[in-house]
């Protein structure tokens, strides 16, 4: 692994560090905030963030300030980017295609195959990578923006012995009915439609359940809301016996300024868990 | 004046406000962070940040996590542009002079002196058309980053009654001993160097003293201290009366989570006497 940067914040650690990911089949970039330090005898538990369409390991580490709160608890923030990259990675012109949009899947199709698993570097290489190299315990819980938003309740939903809790901030509920997600499950998995239902948050809550604690926040001026979010559709499959938690706030659309105002309210959320 | 954009954040308003200028002869850009909106019946004080070399007025207001407090406290931020804009405005190939670089300063040299009077524009201008249009109180203050550091400490030490408090984090505090600061005051206020000690925040303190309290954050990781900041020269002319306090902070740097880190404290330091 290499340290890319390395910048003081809230009296830990802000770093960059690069790798060579085994299922991506390319150097990956990820952010890394450590509140006691890298070198720190301390292992703290990590949250996983997953950010949504163009972005990269950077817009959360700069923009949510999330760090704060993190260091005052002594939780690792993991930041991971959001697609494989790099020149000799298949791209698109699109913006929700290709690099800066992997959509969290393993794909089946070409030209994708050969680089396109998300799905199994955040749920299994990266997880794996920062166990072996960074001080952390094994308590991990995950959250995320948007496409990630999908990304960290599809992966949690699938894996729920692997995270404590899972939180989102105006996530893709329900790819299969929305126009980014058809889009991105028929290229990426083919016209199957059954093979896009794992990943599929609302279909796997149907097919599977929900055993650990959710919280979601949602802005009711999200731009976004009405053709791509849907998150009436995970309300309406979650059952009362669920330990989930859907709010819509009034007035936030769907930037880091709408996350940077819940950000603490998600930390200390998995906190209660994640330090239990 | 013309919002260009509003957005929720923290129960407040984030906002960008475009207007014409008549110091500078262009139309500027700046954000507003209202924490009970920008209709409230309900008038506050204003704390001004001034950024550094090449930043907009979207840096601050997006990496520095400023927001939360000023909410808390009941505090507008009003987060300038750092020069004139615009294609009719001269500009410069480099990044520390021209659009992006106005050194707080009213330039006397062709083709600078039309449009490059940020002196007037921030110490007279913007807090006029402020006052007018949004609903603040009479309480300012005023703080900013490297260049805006320094930007803040002159217009503060040379008016000192239009200000309860001055802070800054990392600012260059003498810029006639450094290569930036030489460079500029050359360029925009031509060879005579008597011209140039107005905007010299250690020299202007020889001569005036100072009059408001002032806190400052250095960090000793800063690539630019040793030779551009020189925050020792601030030190050294500070006298024991003197309401300051200069902070060296180990291991931080020049960035943004440098800011996020200490901005909390800067914060709650204004908020003692703005709201006094």
């Amino acid at each position: 692994m290499k340290v890319i940067s390395n910048q003081r914040m809230f009296g830990g650690e802000q770093l960059r560090i690069e790798h060579p990911s085994e299922s991506l089949q390319c150097v990956m970039r990820f952010s890394v905030f450590m509140p006691h330090g890298l070198s720190s005898q301390n292992p703290v538990p990590v949250l996983y963030w997953l950010s949504g369409l163009t972005c990269s390991d950077e817009n959360f580490s700069t923009k949510a300030g999330a760090q704060r709160v993190a260091a005052e608890l002594g939780i690792a923030l993991v930041i991971a980017d959001t697609s494989p990259r790099g020149a000799a990675v298949p791209d698109d012109d699109s913006y929700d295609m290709g690099q800066g949009a992997g959509f969290y899947v393993n794909a089946t199709q070409a030209p994708w195959k050969a680089h396109y698993r998300m799905y199994d570097y955040i749920a299994h290489e990266l997880p794996q990578f920062v166990a072996t190299h960074l001080p952390v315990n094994a308590n991990k819980a995950i959250s995320g923006h948007s496409m990630g938003g999908h990304g960290a309740l599809t992966i949690a939903i699938k894996n729920p012995a692997q995270y404590t809790s899972v939180s989102a901030f105006a996530p893709i509920v329900n790819p299969m009915a929305c126009l980014w997600g058809q889009k991105a499950l028929a290229r990426y998995l083919g016209d199957d439609r059954s093979e896009w239902a794992q990943y599929d948050s609302v279909e796997l809550i149907k097919e599977h359940g929900l055993s650990l604690p959710l919280l979601v926040d949602q802005g009711t001026a999200d731009e976004f809301l009405a053709e791509q979010l849907l998150t009436e559709n995970l309300a309406t499959v979650l059952s009362e016996k669920t330990d989930a938690d859907i709010r819509f706030q009034s007035g936030y659309d769907h930037s880091y300024y709408f996350i940077a105002t819940f950000i603490e309210e998600h930390i200390r959320f998995h906190a209660k868990y994640l330090l239990a």
